[in-house]
């Protein structure tokens, strides 16, 4: 069981609902929390995570419950049941279910058995991420087949992108003790230790804060596989450790930073090099990052970014405008260059990243590397973003793309293949975008390379 | 993706399965492959764990695979896909199915989808404890209703009860690296600490090791609340720390120890006395736990032992043994003296604890406390069991039992609420169950009060 952290006030939680239900207009929603996940048997549990959509309306950080909204009549009901004395014994003594919902504005509250009574073929529901809650849908609601609501995902989507003043607060925060995270691997980092041992002094740190990962976080030497768990490897000297880790803060908001930096003291000229081309990709992002600009054109324009300064080292060649236009520099840039974040690392991917990074204005490209962008719409005041450009150097793909003369006409095979076993460099800061423009969320951590290999002292 | 880490010989997984086979005799056995758990939305997943059973059987470490062991023919199939080049760019070179397949004596692979054509009604299956298990059996199954195997439970059980010398060897890795882990804790634990910067230490022992925590630590102050997951509490002086906490070796065994000391330099003489009668009652059940004993008597000599103990302290009165008779023991000693532990931290407590630590001659009482013992089955060579013995003082119970005079003439209330506010005490270690008696898992570490005051210095 967990404590019941209320980082906003009952009449934000209300207001929020408020605002929900004139969106939606009719009907009913039902928000499922989440349960404990068991790892390998029931009671075995991995660390509760409530669900993010829950969590902003409903605000109640334990397992157990469920809610209803009714944009009929304006009622929120909870649905949930407080513990015996039985389970006082094992899980110490719980706030009453009615003092929590008070905390949260709400003061109808029903057994966990009679949502049955509130709920049917025609209830709105969000799409489920977790097979308990799919099995909830079909037995609640009486339905042999999924239907989330698109009318309810647009309604949280437009309310869930702007973020408030006060959660930009804790956005901050939860950048900075992931900005700090980052530090101290930095400086811990040294040629003979294993990458696990530094996932571990990552966790401390997160945990010393009482926080979370608000993802498994990517530490290795081979930084050219993007998704890679694994912490196997030993660092070595000429090595490049990417670090790509962020701390959720207690109140539900993720930070999500890439640090990249050489195992030796210094960069090798060659990997300095690459280095530069990212942080200048990375930079000029920032500035072009403002309200009404295409997300998409600031992706494309760290990509020209990346083409020119590859084709300045040799590794590509021809103009790097028409390289871009057709896809040359994904093969060293295969991601997108962010996207949203909020309570969740990406914020709300389960209700669809294309309900969420795109609009009726812009629809997803099929291109590789294009495809894999989260974000393309105009950026509104009060989004919460990444970005986080990276050249890799990926031998099957390199393989593949010179097998097949993909793109040959941009690339240079010859010098890139110098480079295969180069591994990858990624750069990624948190950014609110206000009025006049993007602003770093928490406390700035150095990324320049002069500065990076002074912190590596 | 996960590494496939290969803990005994395709020898081992061969003779297992056949084993299992002459044991179950016909029909076809179906073990579900864990996928990965997802926490806020469907690519931020939990930690990956295989599912214990997969892992004895099978024993390929990855998401995503099913397996069917053919009783009638002897043969076993391995369900899974290889990865996509696409797939590569986000998460590495994969080693083939085939290969790892190899590792294990299986040689018969199949792609994911076609385990329709191998399942039906009739096919064996242990009971999920993953919703996406539940879904998996009756989508594959084509069953409305789960029905897990009795005969295939029995079989498991039987087999997996026995630890090999191999086991038996990994559980000695896990439990040495449980040991090391308590000792960090109780040397670094100072006053003005919050419980959540030592669990951030103890994570950090643990990833250290590239190993993970058994189960969800316990860390606290209130060591009367014996499943407490909530570490928001500060240190102070004079209080007591319960730390449960276990490693998971990267082979899959798992160390569960308990140690309980003084955020003081030293223990009260009021905690001293309470903490040497659970050292008395941990104590007499190492000798008593051979092979032909029922561990429900082991448990019960325990009970005896902190009856006896309590009784000499003044907080229970009358004769011991009729205490233990009557149950009233358990107002301070609630729960089950140990448990089964191998691949699972409560060993296969998900095919069902009734089958994993009771037979045909014993059945579980209803009563307060033993109905909480988990094991109570007569003890064999080669079991590998906990022995942890409490003392709590659980204020909301004390108050139950004095209201309405449960076990009153054994229990001098007086006394006891002048022990409210005192917390609880648990030690527990790891045995493994040889022919002459109980074996210590994993290197020694003290537990005798006066070393436990010299540890924390």
């Amino acid at each position: 069981m967990n404590t019941t952290d209320f980082p906003f006030s009952s009449e934000t939680y209300i207001q929020r609902r408020k605002v929900l239900i004139d969106e939606v207009g009719s009907g009913k929603i039902l928000f499922l929390g989440n349960g404990y996940s068991s790892r390998n048997f029931e009671d075995n549990a991995y660390k509760f995570r409530q669900d993010s959509s829950f969590l902003y309306y409903i605000g109640l950080n334990r397992d157990g419950l469920n809610a209803v909204i009714d944009c009929d009549n304006g009622e929120t009901i909870l649905f949930g049941d407080d513990v015996s004395l039985d389970h006082v014994v094992w899980m110490g003594e719980q706030e009453k279910l009615e003092d929590m919902a008070a905390k949260v504005g709400i003061s109808a509250i029903q057994p966990s058995q009679r949502i049955f009574d509130f709920v049917d073929k025609s209830t709105l529901y969000l799409p489920p991420y977790r097979s308990a809650h799919t099995i909830k849908l079909e037995t609640y609601c009486d339905i042999k087949e999924i239907n989330p609501s698109l009318k309810l995902i647009h309604a949280i989507v437009r309310q869930r992108n702007i973020k408030s003043a006060e959660e930009i607060n804790y956005l901050h925060k939860a950048s900075t003790y992931t900005a700090n995270m980052h530090k101290v691997v930095m400086q811990f980092a040294k040629a003979g230790m294993s990458e696990y041992e530094l996932v571990a002094q990552a966790s401390k740190v997160a945990l010393s804060k009482n926080a979370a990962w608000s993802f498994t976080p990517i530490l290795t030497v081979n930084g050219q596989t993007l998704h890679n768990h694994n912490y196997g490897n030993t660092l070595k000297e000429g090595d490049l450790l990417l670090f790509d880790g962020g701390i959720e803060h207690s109140s539900g908001y993720a930070g999500d930073m890439t640090r990249t930096f050489p195992v030796s003291s210094k960069f090798t000229s060659q990997q300095k090099d690459i280095y530069n081309v990212v942080k200048a990709a990375h930079d000029i992002a920032i500035p072009a990052s403002k309200p009404g600009v295409y997300y998409k054109d600031v992706h494309l324009l760290s990509c020209l970014e990346i083409a020119k300064g590859l084709t300045d080292i040799g590794l590509m060649k021809g103009d790097p405008e028409e390289a871009v236009e057709e896809g040359a520099h994904a093969l060293f840039f295969p991601h997108g260059l962010g996207h949203m974040i909020g309570l969740d690392v990406h914020d709300m991917e389960n209700l669809g990243e294309n309900f969420v990074g795109y609009d009726d204005t812009i629809r997803k490209s099929t291109e590789f590397g294009l495809k894999s962008l989260r974000l393309a719409r105009p950026l509104q005041t009060g989004n919460a973003i990444t970005i986080e450009p990276g050249i890799y150097m990926i031998p099957q793909l390199i393989e593949k793309w010179q097998a097949e003369g993909i793109h040959a006409e941009f690339l240079n095979f010859d010098v890139i293949n110098k480079y295969r076993d180069f591994g990858g460099i990624r750069i990624e800061n948190d950014f609110v975008i206000e009025e006049q423009g993007a602003v770093l969320l928490g406390d700035a951590l150095v990324y320049d390379a002069e500065s990076v290999e002074a912190l590596r002292g």
